[in-house]
């Protein structure tokens, strides 16, 4: 079957849409300013199901993922907007009130302002559709296509917590971690650190981990033209506790919907980053296309297998 | 139950939310420039159905309601995002690449360019949520606000082709009309004529007709703070041949997707509409929040009865 990046790549080439495949797309603004701009669409019983989570936690995720986008840019968000779908059982229980309460509560945190949007009922499943836009100066949007041979390369924390989170939840795991949980229901857009990147001109490219490290990085590499070796995997700690080890490096080398931010730092950048919490986990390399994992001295070549819809 | 458009205005209230409720959100781009932009969700079987459109006109009509909103603030269309949410037996049919066909067809004619969006995998229905963004000399987009007692109540074409389409294609009539279900399949946005109405200062207030006559003029009154008179019912003749008098005149008031402006215009400016293809359909009038129903020499107060998702 056709991969959603294999039809994103085709109609990028048939129909030369040029704006088509970073984080966020970027338009000029004005003369000193670009504006970014990013949709997200979560499905129910695709991306969430309703008796793991709450409309407030859904609000929060919905808005959370976007300003993920904008994150990874280096963008200062700004202003929002929000398509429901909503079943009508779900809006007579006043379902999008609460969604709504939970999106405020994390927008107005991170000053987003909501312009507009559209709600349409839905037969059964809720749908939210979550477009978020920033600005950056002309010119200085974190892309993913600045990759060179020789960068470090970063995560901005531990990975694997959302897909544990989500295996406890999914499979109502007796046992389960508020931790991991926290994690998959109610990520952290990692926004001022995004900034950070950007203003010192820190960061020569970057994303965020939606789909997985391994997937994503292969993006960065694909974008940049370049290859990656991993020489330390950063694994949340509180899978040890509920998963065997090897389940744990899986979900952190392949689980998406982390939202840490994955970065690269020119050499002479490195010392930028001394005081921030980030952790140094490889190298970029010319090896094209190609992700060598260290193991126990051990160099494997990584097959990318994070999330796809299709 | 609580209408979407209560709750539109309790969140706008409860979190002063002050761009939420014209056609478009304005928003100040550059010094001499402001940008518009609108969100139209479509989902499976509320807003269409499979079994009587094809992908390459939902592809069509999802731009072209968007464009629609992008003509009643007078503006020039720039750019579009996509959020699709695609069944596994659609995408495997090639779905999203006859939609996307489709799309481009009319995208291409209004110069619009795809710059990001989003595609989920769906569990059973399609979805897709349409954003749209253009732009508009500072201070000049066309709001529904500036409707003022005399000014003369228009519309650019005969309504409720759409409606008698919808009916045609749910009831499987064994006689239909292509031109009533192309009103429905295939609606035309009257990008040219928004604009012609903003550059001249023409139109004081406008919106585009997607609910209805009745409900969507009844927006106009409630930003102008006016009242209105309907003089004449401009019907979509097709109708008649179709449909009994009294349900052809219900589906021009009430029916919704004809996708025309309803606009006014001071009277000094009456004479700028002379070679356009518009007609006077009425008056507004400073009693506030009434419409005026003419038919017959008697006057009647014209409930309004448009779409409502709840």
């Amino acid at each position: 079957m056709k991969s959603e990046f294999d039809f994103i790549q085709n109609i990028k080439k048939k129909y030369s849409l040029e704006k088509v495949g970073d984080d966020c797309a970027v338009l000029p603004k004005d003369d000193k300013t670009d504006m970014v701009i990013t949709a997200d669409m979560l499905v129910e019983d695709i991306d969430f199901r309703l008796y793991w989570t709450t409309p407030e936690f859904l609000g929060h995720k919905a808005l959370a993922v976007s300003l993920s986008d904008i994150a990874a840019m280096g963008a200062e968000p700004k202003w929002a907007m929000l398509s429901l779908g909503v079943p009508e059982k779900l809006w007579n229980e006043g379902f999008a009130d609460k969604f709504y309460a939970g999106w405020h509560s994390i927008a107005s945190k991170f000053r987003v302002d909501l312009i507009g949007g559209d709600i349409s009922r839905s037969p059964d499943r809720f749908i939210v559709d979550s477009v978020v836009s920033g600005t950056v100066p002309k010119g200085k949007a974190i892309l993913r296509s600045g990759a060179k041979a020789g960068d470090a390369l970063f995560v901005s924390g531990p990975l694997g917590g959302a897909a544990g989170g989500l295996q406890m939840l999914e499979q109502n795991l007796g046992e389960a971690s508020c931790i991991l949980i926290e994690s998959q229901l109610r990520p952290t857009p990692r926004v001022t650190l995004g900034k950070i990147l950007r203003e010192g001109g820190v960061a020569s490219s970057a994303i965020d981990i939606s789909d997985g490290l391994s997937s994503d990085l292969l993006h960065i590499c694909s974008a940049s033209n370049v290859g990656a070796r991993i020489e330390t995997i950063p694994i949340n700690k509180t899978l040890f506790e509920y998963f065997e080890s090897d389940k744990s490096i899986q979900f952190a080398l392949h689980g998406g919907e982390d939202f840490e931010l994955l970065f690269t730092v020119p050499p002479e950048k490195n010392s930028s980053l001394e005081n921030l919490p980030v952790t140094r986990i490889g190298e970029i390399t010319s090896n094209t296309g190609v992700i060598e994992l260290v193991r126990d001295g051990k160099t494997e070549i990584l097959q990318p297998k994070g999330y796809r819809h299709f």
